[in-house]
């Protein structure tokens, strides 16, 4: 029986105000047993560029990196964000390591090929170091990890933030029992966007086809549901999608990959 | 007899010109056995302050750091010049791994007590976690490490490099044979400010009395001397002032602890 994992992914929003920050904090270190925290800081980038002057351009979400954007992000994730969730983590008693994907040859991947859109300095990911992970995390270290990787030639690229927990989750299902929980500003996928009461407790690879075809999960939540299945497939324990305020406690929701009778 | 280990520190001029860089870095991947790298950042820092708005202050040489340049320094040192530094090593096969203080808890310090001078958001060492490091070290990372240390209570503290080379010496000789490098600007100490060639080849305690009486030895270079001895002190078997192009290599100064016959 392999021992239990739980990977939280919280978004820049969280992170970027002290108070849910503080609260996300320490739920988090009340999770019990090994843990890892991706997270973002897409807000924070956006305002230092505004403030060095440097234009943020987004396609569909994802933002264009040129070479001032990833000194940006560079600095933001991997320094100002990063460096401080580690700092109150060490106050709470958890020993956590920042990480970007190029440190201990983490994360590697190639930058994004230029299809309609050249995105700049963006990463796809090729291979997680699960190795490496789970000697740290196997001493009681808890990783913490930018969205940030390398291409292994001295390049650092920004990479989305989900990718690499839907990654991270797929690299250590070889070692742990991995439960993967996407931290939101809602309770979880809704049946009615309007009413943030009415999340669905439980997602099942027939409920999801359902679901879209009864157009209750559109837009932007079907690339999430569907990078949670991968990682369900791939061998990934439970996805569960929730809000700060929520991690570790019932409610959200729940994915699995198989039918409950 | 206790494996060598080479600590290496660079000031920011050299990390921050892509050319000395570049240079430096292959030096140090050519060092062989186990190493460290311990890095500044100060001209980006300033220079990024500057296009914040944020005016830099300095005394003696050190930095008043207030909330705002607290900012700048965890961006620039943390993020921008340490992930660069380790995405680059990575490309010449270095298992690099970034870290400050807080990171695994390496470096604890407390906020320096406001005298003459408030420094601000300034650290003064209390422990390096040597055993920390050093299982890193045995599994072949190399540790590059940003001046930004933790108070434990959720406080980055900015803290001068030479000091933290100096005290991260100090707790791996414990572990190994430590030959601590700093690597400037100039060839060495010179006998004569004017000219580069007058590198001083060794100073033992006794040369260091008679160099200073002379005046030979004055001014900024007297701290770093007597860090250097601190370290013999504890220690740390060797340490070099030296520039890069000569890490690893005859020339620089030498500075033993003992006299030599």
């Amino acid at each position: 029986m392999k021992e239990n994992l739980t990977i939280v992914k919280v978004g820049g929003k969280i992170v970027e105000e002290e108070a849910s920050l503080q609260k996300l904090l320490e739920e988090f270190t009340a999770v019990e047993g090994p843990k890892v925290l991706i997270h973002g800081g897409g807000r924070t980038a956006t305002a230092l560029a505004a403030k060095m002057g440097i234009e943020t351009r987004m396609v569909d979400g994802r933002r264009i990196t040129d070479e001032d954007m990833l000194r940006v992000v560079t600095m933001v994730y991997a320094g100002l964000v990063n460096k401080n969730v580690v700092a109150k983590l060490q106050s709470l008693g958890v020993k956590a390591l920042g990480l970007t994907g190029a440190d201990m040859d983490v994360i590697r991947s190639h930058r994004r090929p230029v299809k309609e859109i050249d995105y700049g300095f963006v990463g796809d990911v090729d291979n997680v170091d699960g190795e490496a992970l789970s000697v740290l995390i196997d001493r009681n270290f808890v990783p913490v990890m930018a969205p940030l990787t390398h291409d292994g030639k001295g390049q650092l690229l920004n990479t989305n933030a989900d990718t690499i927990a839907g990654e991270v989750a797929k690299a250590l299902a070889s070692y742990y029992q991995v439960t993967l929980i996407y931290c939101f500003e809602k309770k979880g996928v809704l049946a009615n966007p309007d009413d943030d009461d009415s999340v669905i407790p439980l997602i099942t690879p027939q409920k999801y086809e359902s679901l879209k075809e009864q157009q209750v999960i559109q837009g932007g939540m079907i690339p999430k549901l569907d990078n949670s299945f991968a990682a369900l497939r791939a061998g990934v324990d439970k996805v569960i999608i929730t809000r700060v305020g929520q991690i570790g406690k019932d409610g959200g929701t729940t994915i699995l990959n198989y039918e409950v009778q």
